[in-house]
């Protein structure tokens, strides 16, 4: 019986459909591969993840190993390349595994979605899960990777500061002001004045309100 | 009984040791966190998520909500903040919740974690989870937002080309040869003279492979 990971197949693709919300032939290659990863790699040793793309495939990785977004061991590399890499957290030595379009050429449906060559709702999802069973490592090339120093630095945030403008606790590193506050925030600016009114700590007027908003959308 | 998003407290911790992998006090205040803007959101529509910090919050917001690294929904705006939004798909507008220094000052250790005013092995995680489960949302702050129009378009890759440098698929529009290829890969640079002999489609010799091994590291 096939397995992907420590599960099932009918396991692996229930885990899908609750984790990442649909079926998805980027989940189901993407199982294969981690899959294929962790049996080359072969380590009792402790692993981190790198993940080129951020379609699907991280989404494996984190359901078929110790490594996510949160707790700091998948390393998102946003090259756009569906491939992974595992490897060791004390040498960086690790196994890349990538989808090698001279391999998926040979199963057309593979091929099609791979490079795109038709709309996504002109492709057969039945077909493609099929191919993609079928085929399974046939599809992958590997590689031996060594990653460079910065990936093998654990991370730390160091101390702790307050930011005078929000008033959030970041990383003291990052500047005299968080960076939500300093570039970076994803928001349109109306918070920050609801903020300053609280740490300046008295309630401010209508006219100073409408002040800093302009300043703010400035 | 206390629950955290659709799971009992238990249920919920038995998930962070499955996913994240150990008990975490990150991974508890943030399920009390998404669990909250959950609530408030409250929405029938398809919502997006933004996490403000690359430490636990991810992880507990992928457990939690429909909104994963893998498939899209859930960006990462690292801002070194213990916050996330939750906002509508369609209208951007949403709720973001943060952990308060002023509310969590009320709770020694819960301030002590939070500001990191003692090292990691001198707190107490029994008496921080304890704190926490009492505090509950006390510690938190809330804020309507609304998210920069960037964080409303649809990801799409555009056309794929394969990259004349390494032979794989990546989205055209990053440029004549794949990111991994022009500048950001994040091994040490052993694998472009394999996959050149490849593409090249002659076996090169042992001094061509020294040179070009050479080039890729200068």
């Amino acid at each position: 019986m096939m397995t992907i990971g420590k599960y099932s197949l009918n396991e692996y693709l229930r885990l899908i459909e609750w984790f990442h919300g649909s079926p998805s032939p980027g989940m189901l290659v993407g199982g294969i591969m981690v899959d294929a990863a962790i049996k080359r790699l072969n380590t009792t040793r402790l692993y981190d993840a790198i993940c080129e793309t951020s379609s699907c495939l991280p989404d494996a990785i984190q359901l078929l190993t110790p490594c996510t977004i949160g707790n700091g061991w998948l390393h998102m590399a946003d090259l756009g390349r569906f491939a992974l890499a595992l490897y060791e957290k004390d040498s960086g030595r690790g196994i890349r595994v990538f989808l090698d379009p001279e391999k998926t050429e040979e199963w057309p449906e593979v091929n099609i979605w791979h490079l795109k060559l038709r709309p996504k709702k002109e492709q057969s999802l039945e077909k493609l899960t099929d191919q993609i069973l079928k085929a399974g490592i046939k599809l992958l090339g590997f590689q031996n990777v060594e990653v460079l120093p910065a990936f093998l630095a654990r991370r730390a945030k160091g101390e702790i500061a307050v930011c005078p403008a929000c008033g959030e606790a970041y990383p003291k590193n990052h500047g005299p002001v968080c960076r939500g506050c300093a570039h970076a925030s994803p928001y349109v600016q109306k918070k920050i004045d609801m903020r300053s009114r609280k740490i300046t700590g008295h309630r401010i007027s209508r006219s100073e309100k409408t002040s800093l908003m302009n300043e703010n959308q400035g």
